[in-house]
């Protein structure tokens, strides 16, 4: 548990309290208190429920990992979930990390089983600087929000990325491959948590921004909410997008598939159209009758090449004219 | 009909009523009464219908298996339908049980046709420790419906398990297989009952907790019905995601049985493109013409050969430079 | 044109009125009057219209078949289109007959074009006991709707049967067969019919159960027709998941076609990977070469059809391995 | 421009007025004036500003073809575009001709760029008798309506004529044909085109008689009002069930064909496997070697006869246990 | 940056101005003033912020390019961003080009990295004639609007050629074929682009046009608005039925491929069907058994060459009974 408080008109933040000290700051008029709980023990879950007095219920959530965000308000407080992006995430395997807080006049709790990025990179900030801190917890959370909220930008990029090399692979394909289904498989799975976890999220900010915790959030920290609230639209706009885009994939690799299925059996078919017909013809004069002129012909021998030229080129012209002959897939890319 | 009964202060829960002893139980001030009918007899319905005063149509749902969760308001008390996970349940088959039940101003009536385990168990519990009536009768019917709740999550793992299984299983198919087709439609409709279920719980629930029937569910007792929505709608949410992966696993095994498809062709086509051709040379040589130069030059048969040969090595290194050698499906299952 | 009157006290249904005495009942206190219209006449039309006072339109829409239930309001009456199930409904062909409605402050009017079960069960109900009147006409409707809705109950469990045994047959499926695809399209449309139905007619019936038409279905009335509502609302359910189960069974036709092409091809190449190369040898010591050593091996015979064992048994190993070699189709029916 | 009046109490209709006596005709208490422009001139859009004062835009939006229905209202009056059913209308091809117009305190003004059937009809209907306009503009409107979405009925039933014929023709399908599935294409476009402007139509006409106008569409209009979106709403449930009707013919036209092309791989696979092992036996006996006992057999000839003989009924019979020989389609027609 | 300024009852559009000018030309009442800044500097986001004192967060969101539409309302002016058609679109790609904007009580602020040919329309309008200022900032902000929306047209046109051409080709499709794939791939992308865009423009314009910003955009103003809100309803109408049209389009050429298919196998059959049987009476009479009585008949050889005519005819009777001999496709393009 750390403790990084910021008091009114000082030009840093102070660190290094003990859990003791905690009530005592709770009470100072003007300070703004960030309790950071880092894969938390049972001490730091004692604190939330004796010294924030937080429901019961909302401390056994924090302990669990729950799966999905969520915002709720107590008197006096609001508890919130929020997930960020894991740092081992890839488009292959969405990964996140959740984080529970809490939010009340003048403290933000902050509440995670790992090493969460954007919690350290903002610590990281405050120290610098204690600007954040100045306009209350409410412009600190958003901070922390932000911090969150930004980390999806480059998985947004990869998920991109992936699809567009995804499409060239695909169109490109030498043969039908379980990998490149199985890779879609995975995207799409990737990009159907991302969405579900942004449309979550979406929803939380939208409550925050549209001033229903205003005895929290104040009527001036609106609009940077409403900014983190349009980021997450957008995740959530892109993450419907490339859900459109890999049905498509799936679509597309489903007809190459298709067309490579032609392309075989036109081989097939033209081999067998050819070869059936100049064979048979080699069988009647492998024939043992007694009475068969033309084998006793000078040039029957020639003649019956002759002939097998004159079928073999027959049938290439009539497959030629089907279009046949030709490669069925000419391997364009789009020129996306 | 088993009747417990708290008395406001008592340690302990009393037991052992008779039907008789009820409308006196029910004048009681402070005392918080369980009347739990398990098998329900004429009598028992006699009791909701004389003692209670219900609705005769309540009753007469109760009797019936309705098949889905419902809630409504009553003067003085509600009713509702929810439903529990039977104990046989399995991914292939989502089999559940009817709870019916009353909450009145100081009593909760369950009602079912069958053993429930999460009754029994919140049973257990009283007979250890009163405390859940301590509270009151909303929060002995949060117990129930929590336990009730409680019995999804082993299913959602177990749904969980069964759909990467039949992942892996489709990645690593040999051949087509209906054993595998069966599984998925099976999967699938679990799936679906189990949303449709967990949906309208979820809505129960939100009403709930929503402070919709706060004569029965006093303020203080929301957070804890909210608490069960949450659990109730991570079952909905999760059972969407698992209709999404079993149609995904539909399409894979869709596309792994096309790409099967394309190897059995192009094993056909090799084999057809190189024997024919072959085959029509020997038949050449076969013909029985008096005039056959070859035939009588000595290394005829040699020479003959050696063109099969390299006509044999010409189409192989043909369908080399296609691709179609390899085996198409590499059998790769995703890293998941 | 029936007039049947019940007359507050009484223990029977009176019956045998003309046209001419009903303006006299309508004016009699606490009578309830139903007037049912089997295949109504000119007359019949005209007492709607200036007996009842009828709103024009609705008279004109009794007369129609308009396929689609309705209700409407207007001063002092309502008017409803309900429909019921036709007697020789199957799952193939889902029929509906149509019920036009009035319901007055102490009449109810019904109107139909053919015999129609569930009013002529009512009738047979009251002759015997007149106890649905004394509850007035609000009591009488809910007893008519109650019985249409109940005919739909055997209808679901018709379709339930069928789609069980379509997807047995589709599992046992010998070869495609268009029957069972034309089997597949009736059911789909009779269930979308059925939805489209059952889900205007739960909206009438919601409407009803809410108290929108507080002046004609006193309040006391309204959990008889939030029972008729729930009624319908799982026949709405059972229908959408009825959906469901034929979209899939359409899936696993269409796989199971697919499974079976799979095999048609692997017997087709198994068969042409053998035997094309045998014929090749025998092909090839068929030549007519002068000099071929191996014809004058005295067990050259013999060591060519060894040979021919030799690569009959490799190629039988070969897709042996492959798995080809068994049946793709287990026959294996879901154990559902 | 076309002008009709019916002033109070006459039996008949007024025409033959010219434009500079509409200011005066409008002045005149009691009249209803319609006012159709049939592909109208700049002097007609001038009236429109100038006596009628209606804002420039709408009178713009009269101009071009905007191709989809509105409904705005503006101080005085209303402003609408409704879509009537082209009389070249086919199911191939949906084709809408569109309906500007205002409605006033008491005067009806119709702006179209072509013949409208349904105009005529009613100014047909007026000049007969002019009971249409008794009722004032409200209702001579509502005529006008009435005649426009009662020629939707024939193109339905047209729709549904030929969705059967389809139907009927995909079953009996002797191979894939594009020109089926042109049409189920056509079909698919019309139905949603008319789906769209039916939907647009029912929004305005719930609009128009929900009382939203309540000041150009008197309370005791709202029933014929209703009457019409009655109408329209079968019009879009029926556009509904066509939709999945096609959808449900393309579907099985689709497995129809996927059907046709196993049949055609059976007839293929029964042939070969019949014919290569014969041939393969018939090549062993051709061959040259020296020693070949058979060969100089005296039955020897006769026993390969029926060595063939034997084999070719034996795959007859492994066929026709596998259920091969049949034809898989049975050309059977959904009872429908 | 310019800036145009209108001054009330002057029949000029001044310019000229400075930035240092702007506070000063702010205050003037009456004037009506444009600012538009294109490739902005960050001089021109300091005057948005120091003299405008406009929300920090909307200038950085100026800055950044945020890929939706949006509108936010602030005291005293609203923020919006919407999309204009980029020149370079094409059905294949649909590229947009952003528009920051802020409307004041007499100003409008335009702000955009690129060139934008709507706005320097617009620009080019005013300079001719300043009428679309004399009606205020509200006015000028609908003339950009609607010179933005107008631009979608031309590309609504472009899509529906593209996708009638693309239709003309799937039909007269000879093979397989990525390029269209690709094809109908780029067309639905860009259409689920423009879609998504439009969408939230439609938004837009109708809170603009609700009067949601009254104090800014005055109810005279208000049909103004909705009339561009109807021209962006109809464009998102137009790409909701192209979307449709291009998943008809890949059905459609998933089923011609289809088709395809079956006629390469049934030329592969037919070809079969007859080569194999003739093959086979070949290779008995090439046997070289001792006693084959036929071999030395004298018509032996004609006569087996006449049961292979017989069995070849009675082949392709057999075939063209079944309907194979002719081409499945009948190339019929529809009539559309």
């Amino acid at each position: 548990m750390e403790i990084l408080v910021y008091r009114n008109g000082q030009q840093k933040i102070s660190e290094g309290f003990t859990v003791e000290q905690l009530p005592e700051l709770l009470k100072e008029p003007g300070a703004v208190i960030w309790v950071d709980m880092e894969s938390p023990t049972e001490v730091d879950e004692r604190v939330l429920l004796d010294v924030f007095k937080f429901h019961p219920l909302t401390v056994e959530d924090c302990r669990e990992n729950r799966h999905y965000p969520k915002i709720e308000e107590f008197p006096g407080y609001i508890y919130f979930i929020v997930h960020g992006v894991r740092a081992d995430t890839s488009p292959d395997r969405f990964n996140t990390i959740e984080l529970d807080g809490f939010l009340g006049p003048n403290d933000v709790i902050t509440y995670h089983h790992d090493f969460f990025r954007s919690i350290a990179n903002v610590k990281q900030l405050l120290r610098t600087s204690p600007i954040a801190c100045q306009r209350g917890p409410a412009f600190l959370l958003h901070q922390i929000l932000d911090q969150i909220v930004d980390y999806y930008s480059p998985v947004l990029d990869d998920f991109d990325t992936r699809i567009d090399q995804l499409e060239h692979e695909i169109f490109d394909l030498k043969q039908p491959n379980n990998a490149i289904l199985g890779e879609i498989m995975d995207l799409k799975r990737s990009v159907l948590r991302l969405r579900r976890i942004s449309n979550k999220q979406m929803d939380i900010l939208l409550r925050m921004s549209r001033g229903e915790f205003h005895a929290l959030i104040p009527e001036d920290m609106r609009p940077f909410y409403r900014d983190i609230h349009d980021h997450i639209v957008r995740v959530t706009d892109l993450a419907d997008s490339y859900r459109d885009l890999i049905s498509g994939s799936l679509e597309a690799y489903l007809s190459v598939v298709s067309n490579r299925m032609n392309e075989i059996m036109k081989v097939l078919t033209v081999f067998s159209a050819i070869m059936l017909p100049l064979t048979f013809i080699a069988g009647v004069y492998g024939m043992n009758f007694d009475n068969m002129p033309e084998l006793h012909s000078r040039y029957g021998y020639f003649a019956a090449l002759l002939v097998m030229l004159i079928v073999a080129v027959g049938m290439l012209i009539f497959f030629w004219r089907r279009g046949w002959l030709g490669r069925g897939d000419q391997r364009q890319t789009p020129e996306n």
